[in-house]
């Protein structure tokens, strides 16, 4: 018997999940390392109904990883953890699967930082991490943009001159592991095949949409970073290029400015000037609350009408992710009027989160996307390999 | 009796056209100025089936007008110009309809030349020539944003924090000439209003589209400056605005460079490596030409599914401007398996360019657009009140 961890760092959070391997492997517990990079980092687990909680003190990615190690050893009863698997925000163009890591595949993966300087960094330290606690254990890699990579080239390039296409500037796509998921899901519980033509609205503090035909990714909302497509918490989402140039010759913002603003201080959270929080936004009686709201609804509808037509009709509709999976709000929004598509929602399902939520000829389905499952997945694939 | 000249002016261009004011202004002439700002300057009249041109030398918008007025006088019969009516790109949240333009209005165009500094400038240069050439004459400014200023809230605004829409980053829309004549011409041959839903495609060397509900703009694709939305000749719609961050970052591009890249090497041009011109693109055997189509066409349905969204819907959609109005690949392309959206067009009545290419439940038109004709009108109206 052995044990998969799975590992999803931040930059000051670290979320693990730790499986008992097998044909499919099996949750046993899961937690997280918050305030990582500060003087207060503790640690959280979950298993078996309990909580047990640790003060860290000042902790990195590796101290975080350590952490982890020790608070769980004692359930594992002796057992060792032969596979890690970490969520990676950037696969490039290399990876259209899950890999099992080495140095130079760990090199490679490095030279994807410019791509997600945000966010690449902090996978990687967890790996390294990973590497040093668990020596023997094997380190698999699974991407959020690996998912994308059989999008056809008129939805991975934007209409730059070509150079920067081959240089790397490309529409990637994220939330990947999650669509993974719901693909998964989609032919396991719908055998006969009713969605051939799916859009998954992934709406977590990061938001994405994908049309998927035929369980491939045709086309997604996200691009070449996580700012592009839907607005977010704190992020902008679908932003004219020529409002940066603003920012720079009249506002005299520079790179770090900007970067600042658009990752940090948008979407939800600017528009409302209240937070990043849905659930805020909507117990909120506040006007800018509510056109908040609006305005993140209304992108939405707009992405889904130009999903559909990426693939030439909608069969079925997937909400996940935090405000997916929990505002019946934003999903009777959402679907409101949309009848010229097909889809009309039943209120009281909506109002219970139902799988199925839907009356119209249109599929509309509430999934727990878990993007740890799949990595976990993966890590036992790897290790039976 | 009397005349009214419209005058488009560009970077290097100025296009006018003269019509003899009446109840409906009649076209008597229209012609160009082309290489303004060289040594090249050479200016067109065409008039009765007979083109004249004459070449300029060194000339500035101000010497452009003056050979406008030199070469049209001897057909006026010794009647005035009693109004000039100026395409404007930029009227900000100022102007929702044509202006009378006076020293405090140029004042508060003026300012918006931060918003739109590759156009706008031109525009006034126009009007201060027009000014000092038809001293007696109206001067009427209508604004390529003014059509779109009954868009929604949540339209109207980006995810930024609430003080830049205030700061006026805001989504103004562009081509309000262009979308205000459709609107006209559909009032005019659809009496039935079958077109309470609409999208207007504009694709010409600029392109944008809208979606009309009742005749009031919703939403289009075209953003705070002419570059959003839809790819064009040379600029590059839709972009990531992590791309821009990534350009400064690691390419270390400044502000002139990116404008340069944005609005003058992307697009068609961009993409196919090629031309700007779609004709040449067609012509062209060669797979990027092809590629920069397909691309082109791509981004269009996408924008066709997410404006039909906004506006719940779709039972007529519009192609017009250059390659709206000539190309039958490109309005072929862009309905093909749109099915679902209740899009089918007839090959044959494509094939010709008729005034209804449509087989399906959506009415689906080609229509020779006229901005000049909008601007007439508007300086009649000026004129007679």
């Amino acid at each position: 018997m052995s044990y998969i961890l799975t590992l999803n760092a931040g930059s000051s959070s670290l979320k693990y999940a730790v499986y008992r391997d097998g044909a499919a492997p099996e949750l046993r517990a899961v937690g997280q390392v918050d305030r990582i990079g500060s003087e207060a980092a503790h640690l959280v687990l979950k298993r078996e109904g309990e909580t047990e909680t640790r003060e860290l003190g000042a902790a990195d990615h590796a101290r975080a990883v350590e952490a982890i190690l020790d608070i769980c050893t004692p359930h594992m009863q002796g057992a060792p953890v032969a596979g890690v698997g970490h969520r990676i925000v950037h696969g490039g163009t290399l990876f259209d699967r899950p890999a099992v890591l080495n140095a130079d595949i760990l090199s490679a993966l490095h030279r994807l930082v410019p791509l997600a300087p945000l966010h690449q960094p902090h996978n990687l330290a967890a790996v390294r991490a990973a590497m040093s606690a668990f020596p023997d254990a094997v380190q698999v890699g699974c991407f959020d943009t690996a998912f994308h990579r059989s999008q056809p080239w008129v939805d991975d390039t934007f209409a730059l001159p070509r150079e920067y296409y081959d240089k790397g500037i490309r529409r990637y796509g994220f939330h990947g592991l999650s669509y993974d998921y719901i693909t998964g899901e989609l032919d396991r519980i719908d055998a006969e095949d009713h969605h051939r033509r799916t859009v998954v609205a992934h709406l977590g503090n990061g938001a994405s949409m994908c049309a998927i035909k035929g369980g491939k990714s045709v086309a997604s909302t996200m691009g070449f970073t996580a700012l592009d497509g839907l607005p977010m918490g704190t992020r902008c989402g679908q932003l004219d290029p020529g409002v940066l140039l603003y920012l720079i010759a009249q506002e005299g913002m520079g790179h770090h400015q900007i970067r600042d603003l658009l990752y940090h201080k948008c979407g939800l959270l600017g528009l409302s000037g209240i937070s990043n929080d849905m659930r805020e936004l909507e117990a909120s009686p506040r006007r800018e609350a509510k056109e908040a709201i609006d305005y993140y609804v209304f992108r939405i509808r707009r992405e889904l009408g130009g999903l559909a037509a990426a693939i030439g009709g909608l069969e079925t509709l997937v909400f996940c992710g935090g405000i997916g999976e929990n505002s019946a709000l934003v999903r009777a929004r959402v679907c409101e009027g949309m009848e010229w598509m097909g889809i009309a929602i039943d209120p009281e399902a909506n109002a219970a989160g139902a799988d199925v939520i839907s009356t119209g000829a249109v599929t509309v389905r509430v999934i727990r996307t878990d993007e740890e499952g799949v990595i976990a997945r993966a890590v036992s694939a790897a290790l039976a390999a």
